[in-house]
């Protein structure tokens, strides 16, 4: 078999990627290593930014996260008894979030996939990227019992932090950059309405809280956890009294609570590796780069790389511009730091940090009241949020 | 003998109190230890935020200041081969701050005081506060083999990190916030013209490195070095070599070296204690708090609680306000916790910290290049490298 951009992962930066290519011409195959039902039992982000809302509707793929989808023009920071709200719209003039969920990002790219007649192999065991570094790459996998050979010119690995993509460059052509947090966020899905309109984000002497949702009738909540606990240790209900135990009255009064449809503990890493490809195989999202969720930037930097790599081969196969291919990992790395940099510095003012000294914790509570008391503190926080520009590529 | 407010220390806080309380027709009397040759010998920062300018105005300590001072409408921050300008005036609608040594802030204000005819006393040893919880707090003191009584309203502890003031309160009654620095600033005064018009700090892989300066003809410039390391092992030449080394090329190579006039190194840390004040007796300055000197809060620090306390003095004896007394504390906390956050935040960018790990490393390389290439992140720079407002008593 043979393509001209093989795909490794069916999750959203796979299938965005593969529908930007279709839809310019380009042909591609994904590989996924688990089945479609899979795939969409993921439950992850929900906040996606301006940027990657404008590139779902470039690729087509916007008709029900335009109808469904919650425009939030802001969020509130809760911390010290207080609730402070920031004003994305004012502060960015104009920008905003989209409230949509990953799992329905990923079905409706699944759909149009589908509709668009484009290949993708699901259940795909054993996928191995081969001849990275020369013009002919290509994928072998295993299905049905056989082994078989995807030949490409280029490979864009799009399957998670845990995929193969990464794990098959020689550890000495990367350089990695990590930090793993002391604790996690145990989060729950449930059919209750939200407690807010927009999300809350709080800093409380327990713990972080997060209220968010997914719909005006699905929320996600989360509270921080130790690193170790275990979800077997918490029931619906001491969830439900842990996060009312970290809101404001104001809010913890309003909580509505239920049964859960989804429980699950994840930690917090910053993890980037450099370079961000390896020959003719780019990196693209996780695969390259994981950021701790507070600040909501996982899905959305993988939505920025898509871009790039889109971009540039785009230009590639329409114009010959083969430089360009040299430059994706310069180009998206200086947009990954930025949102690192904010992804860690939410995760740092928001969350308590075990063994931290006196001075610390001051400092922490001095960052939080400075950067909501200034303006351009608050402007600071806000166009980080809505998210920072694609670079262009010219 | 009897005074209102009974001040420890004659450095430019407790000075510059003095002047503002005798300005109102409040009497002081002002104890130190040292001589005033010695006072003036002491080499210390050299940047005036707006604020402490006004004071010095309102002070009527201001003539040879607003003659000699160096108005600085930016600084400039070095580091990845680059040179950013931070445009102060800019940024924060017209504020900027003066260059004017310390020493010369302090030999202005001795003499206001000599001119004045208020009455200090030097070379005094063995100073004590007395009484602090009662309403006639005293001070004691040893002058001439002699030990003398001076009977108060109230304490005003300007005697600095190392004075009796703070030391003189039960440990109990105070709670230390505190972190010291693994680094030193090696600092040289010489009389060479300055290398830029403005101050550059800059970030360079072998340490950080400062130009500052007095005057136009005076310069003070230093370079991290280890927290350990020997004065005695920095000859003259070395320290030029050093700092040059670490300075963009296009300044490297118009640095006029010179003799050094003074040679020292200062540890880096932060500090502060709560509450500032002890029933009758209000600690001031670097009695209370210490910041590090990247950002040049210190004495400007010094100047806001002296701003705060004598618009606290002024109301309690011209109107009776003695509930105000209560708050000094809290008010000066307020925007001394800003300050050693900004302090501190400086500090973190522009230093090498040893045994820092690749990801801290590259968060603080995204940090800078974040905060100066966003005009929110410039504002906020810029808005507290002025200094943040004063807070009113009402």
């Amino acid at each position: 078999m043979k393509t001209q951009v093989a795909i490794i992962g069916a999750g959203p930066s796979g299938l965005l990627l593969g529908q930007l290519l279709h839809n310019a011409g380009i042909d591609t195959v994904i590989i996924e290593r688990q089945t479609p039902e899979y795939v969409l039992g993921r439950i992850r982000a929900g906040v996606l930014e301006q940027g990657m809302v404008d590139l779902l509707r470039q690729a087509g793929v916007n008709r029900r996260m335009d109808a469904e989808g919650l425009v939030h023009g802001g969020f509130e920071l809760a911390f010290d008894g207080r609730r402070v709200h920031i004003d994305l719209k004012t502060l960015t003039g104009g920008k905003s979030v989209m409230i949509y969920g990953q799992t329905e990002v990923t079905r409706d790219l699944m759909a149009a996939r589908e509709a668009a007649g484009a290949r993708t192999i699901y259940a795909a065991d054993n996928v191995r990227p081969h001849g990275m570094k020369t013009d002919a790459p290509w994928l072998t996998y295993e299905k049905d019992g056989q082994t078989h050979r995807l030949d490409c010119d280029y490979i864009a690995g799009c399957d998670g932090f845990h995929g193969v993509a990464r794990q098959s460059i020689p550890a000495e052509s990367l350089k990695v950059f990590e930090r793993v947090y002391p604790f996690g966020w145990l989060g729950i899905l449930a059919d209750t309405p939200p407690v807010s309109e927009e999300l809350v984000y709080a800093n409380h002497e327990r713990g972080f809280a997060l209220c968010s949702m997914r719909s005006p009738t699905r929320t996600r909540y989360y509270v921080q956890v130790p690193a170790d606990e275990k979800v077997e240790d918490w029931s619906d209900a001491r969830f439900w009294d842990e996060l009312k135990a970290r809101l404001p009255d104001s809010l913890a009064r309003n909580l509505v609570t239920g049964p859960s449809i989804e429980k699950s503990i994840a930690p917090l890493r910053s993890f980037v590796v450099e370079p961000m490809q390896y020959g003719r195989m780019f990196l693209v999202g996780d695969a390259a780069h994981i950021v701790p969720p507070t600040g909501a930037k996982g899905l959305n930097l993988a939505a920025s790389d898509v871009s790039t790599l889109f971009d540039i081969l785009r230009k590639v196969y329409r114009e010959g511009r083969s430089e360009l291919l040299e430059q994706y990992s310069r180009i998206c790395l200086r947009r990954v730091w930025k949102a690192e940099r904010f992804s860690w510095w939410m995760t740092s003012i928001l969350h308590r940090f075990p063994d931290t000294d006196a001075f610390s914790q001051r400092l922490q509570q001095t960052e939080l009241e400075y950067f909501v008391g200034s303006e351009a503190g608050r402007r600071t926080i806000a166009e980080n949020y809505v998210g920072l520009p694609y670079e262009a590529i010219e």
